[in-house]
């Protein structure tokens, strides 16, 4: 793909005071991380066209719940600045079109969903292309803020439960490479760093895609947050030896029951969570509640046997086998202790506080 | 290591009808499957040397608790067939420097020091240095046979509990390739396969060293039993839907209260198979059983955290990174249904059942 690499600006790794900013709108591009370079090379590249960014979403370039949802809404902005369309009409065909690429990119995140339905329910509110077209962008860019104002407030409402020496096991990536740039599971974790608790995180690998070791391990090293590597069968060992106080995982779409999808592993994290006794949270923004789907609706992604198959250039399998590999799992009210969003933590019965809060 | 160029043999990975030898002793040198070239290659190398029998299992050239026993009885007459020693005062200590070294490889596998032992006590009861020589090799041929013929037993008798159509999740690899070559938790699916039972193999990965990928599901599709790769990550997930009617899993020791040391990632499985009412079973011949240790004394085996860094030349987590990477892990028998070995099922309360039997 010639226009990514022509586009390749690479980033200072060592200048470590700066946020990582993982997807952002600048001069009518949008600039994302390349997360699939981490933890290796610090990448970004630049999308002038809404395809690109959609290739880039199906890809994992950008990956986490909330930062796909932004990433869409930019792409939509570039589809609008794009389109030759000269009516409102042709302008709102073009917007739909991108609109129904983008949403089948990835199903189970609601967060993508979420996002390019508040972009599209602005640009039919509006009659004149070119006013289309501005607030089209306006709304993603003040998506990409509430996004950083909203994980803030979520990372301080959480970072009161944690305590002082905790071990904190997370799972898969729900830190700044999952947001604009703050992170929500571990948006929780650098709030309590900066009130000066000290904690020490364990993170999963989170295989297949080892969002754990590429991303987690990366940005926690990255903000100077204590953090260890374990292999996903490590989880119920470390457990039962007494080695951890508390789970936090992000989350991909919650139910009004308080269903929770999130990446695969969760569910397990979160059912020897209950066998050992440790408090498992879910950290995420109000933008991730479906409150309208039931629980057995929800499209879980499978994605390509090659996620299991193939490391690089190295054969993980023998060739031919037949492969599961689905992208997500849920996890049932019953093992949540609570949900830290922007709000507040919703504590349980969730079908209670949700229908409350949300 | 030019020595190991120099003796590698090629096999032919379409012949299906043999069986897999992990390892054989042949025209005075171990011949071993490099089980870190599968599933892309099937090599076998040659050794002459009981060091180089030393460094293959350290490197995971030869893997399992049965077949590293058996190595090391063969590494043990490499030993003794090339020392220059000519009376068997001068005989046993250099025997008695091969027996450290050899033992000193891996830690926690039982079956190691059980068949060191055996040797050495062998060589200690005869006082003719060509005799001691040759029933070194005696003794370690016999093992050799004793573990096809105790495997063979132990899958007929686990076969027995495997209805038709039944989905079994295995972990790790405790099949030919863990064993001379009949194996133990495979042995008994090999079993059941061969009485014409249809059985559907759900293996994990196994990480890091992904020994379900590499050498589970290489193994049965070798053996054509149908096998499908999953990341460790979707076992709750798999086992919440229904999709697993059965664990059965290998050992690396068993204590007299039952407790089961096991490949990382054992313990969960089990403690996941017991939330969703999913029997577990261990399949391990006799020597597995330690009688004499407690559970808080046996070493757990931490291995580099390059098995985690890195896979080929790919770097998957930053470097300088925290690392947490122990090989094995221990079940308490609560979570247990029964422990298949030669002599049949041993039920709980194990520490009857054991006392009784073993």
């Amino acid at each position: 793909m010639p226009h990514m690499k022509k586009g390749k600006i690479t980033g200072e790794l060592k200048n470590k005071s700066k946020d990582l900013m993982t997807v952002e709108w600048k001069n009518n591009q949008v600039v994302m991380i390349d997360q699939t370079k981490l933890p290796g090379k610090l990448v970004f590249l630049r999308y002038k066209k809404y395809e690109d960014v959609a290739r880039a979403i199906e890809r994992l370039i950008v990956r986490g719940a909330p930062a796909i949802g932004i990433a869409a809404a930019f792409g939509m902005s570039l589809a609008a600045i794009s389109s030759k369309a000269k009516t409102h009409t042709a302008l709102l065909r073009d917007l739909k079109i991108a609109y129904d690429r983008l949403r089948s990119t990835r199903p189970t995140a609601v967060n993508l969903a979420w996002a390019l339905d508040k972009i599209m329910s602005v640009a039919t509110s509006k009659t004149n292309v070119e006013d289309i077209k501005k607030s089209i962008l306006l709304s993603a860019l003040n998506m990409a803020t509430d996004d950083i104002t909203t994980n803030k407030k979520l990372g301080l409402n959480g970072a009161g439960i944690i305590g002082n020496d905790e071990v904190i096991l997370t799972h898969c990536n729900a830190g700044s490479l999952a947001t604009v740039t703050y992170g929500t599971a571990l948006g929780v974790l650098r709030a309590a760093n900066d009130m000066g608790k000290k904690i020490q995180v364990i993170a999963t690998e989170t295989r297949p895609v080892m969002q754990g070791s590429r991303l987690t391990a990366f940005e926690l090293d990255y903000y100077n947050i204590d953090v260890s590597l374990i292999p996903d069968t490590a989880v119920g060992y470390l457990m039962s030896k007494g080695k951890i106080n508390r789970v936090i995982v992000g989350a991909d779409r919650i139910l009004k029951t308080g269903h929770v999808y999130n990446k695969i592993g969760t569910y397990q994290v979160a059912a020897l969570s209950k066998r050992h006794n440790i408090p498992f949270y879910v950290a995420a923004p109000l933008s991730t509640f479906d409150l309208s789907s039931n629980v057995n609706e929800v499209v879980i992604e499978e994605r390509n046997k090659n996620e299991l198959m193939k490391m690089g250039n190295k054969l993980l399998a023998p060739k031919g086998i037949k492969v599961f590999n689905p992208a997500f799992d849920v996890t049932p009210p019953e093992l949540i202790t609570g949900i830290i969003t922007e709000k507040g933590i919703l504590m349980p019965p969730y079908e209670e506080s949700i229908a409350k809060n949300i």
